[in-house]
């Protein structure tokens, strides 16, 4: 079983949340794209009425082509369940995303949804958040620099996202800049996320603590259901 | 003397707190507005090194206008003073600023520079942030909704706010709503800052606590000096 396969598997329980006539948050990122592309034969196969919330351009235009109708967070008055991946997973289902750099936009809708499910491999399991990856960070331009030094009170190294298909920045669905941030130790994620979003000029940084409902984690062995 | 002397008179003041080969922050607003024309006069006059960093495009028009040569806040290491307005000014000196839809790069520049000086007419003082004005929030246009409802467990009632010279809401500098957020009660202004940052799809808020070191407040009889 290739890794492209276990990511399938996730997906395809992931469906078992999916009743009809949800409002669906759709996340961003490989493991959700295989998600949206199953919802949308789902739907049409079984004449669900499902309306997708997109987190990015990228699972907009996917779920278009997979013939799922989209409707806008403000267009809606709830959220049922809202399905996306993440980097970590920590043992209290604490996590860090944002390597689709489409954390601002995810946390607004999964925040809010009735169940947030995260789909993920057992790669993204960790012992503690940032053990791995960096915490992504979403800034206003003008302040990337002064942020990136004011990171190291909390022993931070952050660095300035550079593009691949485009000359300098990474920029945001939302016009910013992306700043990923190692840590040596995130004692409490709750507070460090909080922490960091006082930061003026920070707009939403990617840690996601206590909102995850279930994590789905996929193995080679079958799919691992975790629960807070 | 009217609102307007009073202004001026205020402005004129803020000028001694400027010091050669400065760095200085350019609030957004009517009172910031004749400090910046009256600092262009003297830059010229007494040939000074002064660079301005504006929080505003207004601030930024209006520099270039009056002489100031600007820079962003990513060319420098450090900001030495920065001069705004502010909408209300409690006995603590926390404030609350946002009318000019300029709050996100003001704090961004304000928390970071060394001296914050605010000048004020004496209708601004008031015994606790939130009595006269609604406390503005930056939001990312999808959030807004949510927000706004979400607010209700602060007891405030949030308004989007309208343009005026266009159709629609107001579009920030960075491209975002703003909501006008009136309280019943603002107990705890720090506390308060750090709470409404915290909601998912905040970009930030209003409130300035703790980061203003000099108020100077004009009245008829004169300016006064109010400092923590």
């Amino acid at each position: 079983m290739d890794i492209e396969d276990v990511k399938k598997a996730v997906a395809r329980e992931a469906l078992s949340f999916v009743e009809d006539d949800m409002i669906v948050g759709l996340g961003t990122g490989s493991t959700t794209a295989h998600f949206i592309r199953l919802l949308g034969k789902k739907v049409m196969e079984e004449e669900l009425e499902i309306y997708g919330i997109p987190t990015s351009h990228q699972s907009r235009l996917l779920a278009i082509e997979s013939g799922i109708p989209t409707v806008s967070m403000d267009e809606v008055d709830a959220i049922d369940l809202a399905v996306d991946g993440a980097d970590e997973v920590d043992p209290e289902l604490n996590l860090i995303k944002g390597r689709g750099a489409a954390l601002t936009m995810e946390k607004i809708i999964e925040y809010r949804a009735g169940t947030f499910l995260v789909l993920v491999d057992e790669s993204k399991l960790v012992e503690r958040l940032g053990q791995k990856m960096p915490v992504p960070i979403e800034v206003i331009p003008a302040a990337w620099r002064a942020i990136a030094e004011e990171l190291e009170v909390f022993n931070a190294e952050a660095e300035l996202r550079m593009a691949v298909k485009k000359d300098g920045p990474v920029i945001t669905d939302n016009g910013n800049f992306i700043l990923d941030a190692r840590f040596a130790l995130i004692e409490d994620p709750l507070d460090m996320e909080m922490e960091l979003n006082s930061i003026p000029g920070v707009v939403e940084n990617g840690i996601f603590a206590d909102i995850a409902d279930v994590v789905l984690v996929g193995t080679p062995e079958g799919v691992r259901r975790l629960e807070r």
